[in-house]
């Protein structure tokens, strides 16, 4: 891209959605006019006025940054998008493919036969071609694969191999590598004999003659230095390094931690294999947010917002049928108490408040100790203390809006003894719903599952069947 | 910091986190027995083993990076917090206090008096005092500001004048410019004499003699391009520039599609004021998804583990409340149908399945909505469409789960019409859930709020409330 073309679309996104979704429903009354005065609907006459608005659609689209029209897409629904997708000149769709999300690029790729797919491939770094490679068909990734040289098939197998969260799977293979035993006069004069450089390349590379990382040269330091100076003397010997099997995640905290903008990926010879750079370290940091919060949701993936109904529903299902399952064990606890909600009727309205409390608070309990166990606060040394803490403010809230709502039910029902049990069932269910909100997340963490993962359905279920067990157990027992 | 510090202090952040615990707690046995021993608490002797301990930490914080001390702080409780803040050396309390949370540093300010906290803040760029600032003391920043000269005192009081959300509050001074009319050479012999380039240079900023931003000259392209270039020639003359009053977070997104390590801050006739780093970007798109997560959950700000119980009640009192309010709603919903539930007692026991997987469900559907408005997909064009689609999924889930939890009740309670006012009453639960679920974040933000606020007890609120009206209701009419 050329920075000209990013200031223009810079301007105003949502304004150029808007403009293309306008041209978009132009085209539509034109088509269907069209077939309306055809009778007939695979019979496109391509008027004047539906030549025009395509023109145009296709100029906007040509002005704009491949991440404007990726963003663009992802709003359209299929159809749309389709038309849109169509319409993008050929030699950028391996650009835009790279930008959209999964479910998006999924919809595009079933759009694009085997020719185009490889056209668009062919631009790709071996990277690149990693992230695409497992959902393009499969002769397709094959035949691609004979297009590459040694070197650069051997670097998409690797890539392939490792875990989607593992470093070697985020790295890429643009590093500029000098050696250790010239001057700073050299490198830039060798850096002159490079058309390009890549992006985010803020440091260079020292290896030796077997390839192992000696230390890296920040650029910062080459421009302040003397040229005459040897690398040896000006680059930092010990840098922050990475191996391809460790978790991305730690090294996305160590990006925002040290303020890298691209860092080593060594081997275990310490031979560099790749770099990581803060791009690709951004996108995780926001995935994860976002999965942190669709997990407590009970979502099992990103939903294209468009996403099919059938897409959604299978999205969904999963923590629905265990929502339903624990609702029913919910519904059986009250079953148990049917006698006596028989003889006391208010028990029926008065539960879901003591349910629904403990519900919220669980909740706000649980979505703490997620925060920041993600932020690797939590540890086996402060789980006391923060149990306590939880503790205290569950039994403060308890024995306050309990309180509260203990008066109410008084005032509604005019029994003391009710108010009573309501105010202690309160409390002790918001005491339940701090115990469980700590040890929810660390029991998933312990079982090395996601500390996040149906959270909230999980906390939900204990404050249900909880509450509704406390409060009508008490009730059984003092009131009738 | 040096690289090698980093290197270090990367290898493994939990190790260095317990082995900080452990010395706290060896120390703490220490003061216990000396205690013990003396009979009474105010006369602490300082014996040997307490000193080495206090030693052997001081030396292992002294080996840490200062984001790795921040780091440290927030994991320890209040007293450990403090005996480490302690030993910190002095010149670092600068760098440590613009690391760790507001929270946090909140805390760590209480601890320090006047005489230090001007110390620390002496060495701080103007961009870090005005993030400081609003929280140290009055006397405080009155004897700093005078301590600055004019163009810094400027700058500090221009950061201070922008919103938190305001590209002006997160911009920084520390640009380097350049004028067009020099060739390369001259540029990079300029630079060499600058001592050190400022943290994230990935571009000189190319301003004329009134300060207006001509353009950038990225580093890249200085190395690459022939020294004896004017920098006019191979400048890019329309750069993606910032406005101080512009959204934050609209900025952070322009970082992250467009890949910007800086970008420079422009007023509005265009002279050069200012820059952003893509670290900073990093920080408020972390943030952004953080609050996201606690305002779904109804918890006003990020809260410190170790915040005392006082503070956790107050962050939390807001959303209980409103959540008691509509939980006595849901509850008086109840009431007007005692009379039914006290002939047929089964209603009391299957209520709670129904307002529970709308709930559920509601919320699902609430998470996907505010996530594809935090990414700008959703517009008035296609907001029908949206709802279509959620009311569809809901309509299914309906009819096939509600249809399972009518045969489960049938089964248990022998009633066929019991068994299919259960289906229908959350199948209409589940459409109101869909249509609450899209409209609540919808109508949030056209008020201009977040609409990811409290969205979670919302939309319970209308799946309790509407659910057990809707059972109770059906079931009134059709079985009693």
């Amino acid at each position: 891209m050329t920075e000209s073309e990013v200031k223009k679309s810079q301007e105003s996104l949502q304004d150029r959605l808007a403009q293309v979704v306008e041209l978009l429903q132009r085209q539509r009354v034109v088509e269907d006019l069209t077939h309306r005065q055809e009778g007939h609907h695979n019979d496109r006459v391509e008027n004047l006025v539906h030549r025009q608005n395509l023109v145009e659609l296709q100029r906007k689209l040509d002005d704009l940054h491949s991440a404007d029209v990726a963003y663009i897409l992802e709003a359209l629904p299929l159809d749309d998008r389709l038309t849109v997708w169509q319409l993008v000149k050929a030699e950028r769709d391996g650009d835009i493919l790279l930008e959209v999300s999964d479910s998006v690029r999924e919809t595009l790729i079933a759009d694009m036969d085997d020719h185009e797919l490889l056209a668009a491939a062919k631009e790709m770094d071996a990277d690149e071609l990693a992230d695409l490679a497992p959902e393009l068909p499969r002769d397709v990734v094959h035949e691609l694969m004979e297009t590459l040289d040694a070197q650069q098939r051997e670097r998409v197998r690797s890539a392939l191999s490792y875990d989607e969260d593992q470093v070697g799977a985020l790295m890429d293979f643009e590093m500029v590598t000098i050696r250790e035993d010239v001057s700073l006069e050299v490198v830039l004069r060798y850096l002159r004999r490079l058309k390009e450089l890549p992006s985010h390349t803020d440091k260079l590379f020292v290896v030796d003659y077997d390839g192992k990382l000696k230390g890296v040269l920040p650029i910062k330091r080459l421009l302040v230095n003397d040229p005459d100076k040897q690398v040896a003397e000006v680059m930092a010997s010990d840098p922050v390094s990475f191996h391809p099997d460790e978790d991305a995640y730690d090294a996305a905290q160590a990006f925002e931690r040290y303020d890298l903008i691209s860092a080593p990926v060594v081997d275990k010879s310490d031979r560099l294999i790749g770099r990581l750079t803060i791009d690709e370290m951004v996108d995780l940091i926001r995935e994860e947010s976002e999965n942190e919060v669709l997990n407590m949701a009970g979502l099992r993936e990103e939903e294209d917002i468009f996403a099919s109904v059938w897409r959604s529903l299978r999205n969904r299902w999963a923590w629905l049928a265990i929502n339903l399952i624990t609702a029913f064990v919910a519904s059986r606890v009250i079953g148990l108490f049917e006698g006596s909600i028989e003889k006391l009727v208010a028990l029926a309205a008065l539960m879901p408040i003591v349910a629904g409390i403990g519900g919220n608070s669980g909740n706000q309990t649980i979505t703490m100790i997620v925060r920041a166990m993600a932020l690797d606060q939590v540890s086996p040394g402060n789980t006391a203390r923060l149990m306590r803490k939880e503790l205290a403010v569950a039994l403060i809230n308890g024995l306050v809006w309990g309180g509260v709502i203990g008066v109410v039910a008084y005032l509604l029902y005019g029994s003391w003894s009710l108010g009573v049990v309501m105010t202690a069932a309160m409390t002790l269910n918001l005491l339940l719903a701090a115990l469980m909100g700590v040890l929810i997340p660390m029991t998933l963490a312990r079982m090395g599952r996601d500390p996040a993962m149906g959270a909230s359905v999980m906390i939900t279920a204990m404050t249900d069947s909880g509450g509704f067990f406390i409060f009508l157990g008490l009730a059984t027992i003092f009131l009738l």
